[in-house]
C-alpha cells in the first residue's frame, strides 16, 4: 500500500490510496488467473478459477464506478503485498508444462498448492474490501461501500468456494500416496 | 512459499514448506510488531497490539511443537508474500518519530492505516493456518491440526479486535476532520 505520510495523510488519502491498491491488485490476478487455470487439472477447481476470472473482470468495472462515485482520478499504486502473494502462485508446480506425470496424487497435491495460492490472494482482498468499505462508510459514501460490499462478498465466497473443493476433492486424492 | 515442483511434490512436502513458510512469517511478524506499537497512538490499538506480539511468541514456540510432532526439521524459507505485507505496514505514515502532529484526526488516520495493515498480516496467517490445518487433518496428524488451530482462532480474534478498535473509535476520529 506505501503509506507515506506526506502524502497521505487524511482518511480521505486512505481510501483514495486503498482504491487505487486494490485497483493494482485485481489487475495483477486478472494477468495471473489464465496461468492458474491452465495450471489447474480438477476440474472443478479449473472451473472455480474461470469463474474468479469473469468475477475479477467485474470487480474492476465495479472499481471504476466508485473512483467515479468517489470523484477522484482512477489511476493504481504499486503494491509490493500483492505482488509477493502472486509471485507465489507464479511458482507453484510447474507441472502445468509436463502434464505426463502419471500418479494422480502429485497430480492433486499440484491442484491444492493452487488453492493455497488462491486462497492467499483472496484474504489479501477481503482484507482490502473490508477496510475500505469501513472506511468508506464513516465518511457516510453508503453508494460506494455497497458497490465494493458486492466485491467483497464475492471473495468470501470465491474462497468457501475453495475450501469446498480442497476438502470434498483435492486433498483426499492428494493424500493417497503420501 | 515457493512451491517448485522438483523438490515440492506430495502433500507431506507442501505441509513441510508451508510450515516453514508461517514460521518465517510469523519471525518477520515478531521483528515488525515494536515498530507498529511504538508507531500506534489510539490506547486501545497499542495494547492490542502489546497482545499481538505476545501472542506471536506463542504461535512460535506452537510452530517449534508442530515441527517436533510432525518429525521434521525446523526450518524457515523465505516468503515473498509477507514480505511485500510487512514492506506496507513498515511504509505506514512516519509520524511515530514526530508526534508534535497536534491534529487529532490526522493521528487517528495513522492508526487507522496501521490498522489496515495488520488486519492484511491477520489475513494472510489465517488464509496459511487454514490451509495447514486441512492439510495435516487429511493426513490424519490430529495433534498437529489442534495446535496450528488454537494459532488459528488467536489470528482471527485479533482481526475482529482490530475490526472492533477501527469501527468504535479510530475510523470515528480519522473523520471528524476529512
Amino acid at each position: 500500500m506505501g503509506l507515506f505520510s506526506k502524502d497521505i495523510e487524511t482518511i480521505d488519502d486512505l481510501i483514495v490510496h486503498t482504491l487505487r491498491d486494490i485497483d493494482y491488485a485485481e489487475q495483477r490476478i486478472l494477468q495471473a488467473l489464465p496461468t492458474m487455470i491452465e495450471k489447474a487439472t480438477n476440474p472443478q477447481l479449473r472451473s472455480a478459477f474461470e469463474h474468479n476470472l469473469a468475477e475479477t473482470r467485474n470487480h474492476l468495472h465495479r472499481i471504476e464506478r466508485v473512483f467515479e462515485m468517489y470523484g477522484v482520478e482512477r489511476q493504481t499504486v504499486h503494491c509490493p503485498a500483492i505482488d509477493g502473494i502472486i509471485q507465489e502462485a507464479g511458482e507453484v508446480s510447474g507441472e502445468g508444462d509436463d502434464k505426463q506425470v502419471l500418479d494422480a496424487a502429485l497430480i492433486a497435491a499440484a491442484d491444492a498448492a493452487l488453492i493455497a495460492a488462491a486462497q492467499a490472494i483472496k484474504h489479501y482482498e477481503i482484507s482490502r474490501y473490508g477496510t475500505l468499505i469501513a472506511w468508506v462508510k464513516q465518511l457516510g459514501h453508503n453508494d460506494c461501500a455497497s458497490v465494493l460490499g458486492r466485491n467483497l462478498e464475492e471473495e468470501k465466497a470465491a474462497d468457501r468456494t475453495l475450501t469446498n473443493i480442497a476438502e470434498s476433492q483435492v486433498n483426499v486424492q492428494a493424500s493417497l500416496s503420501a
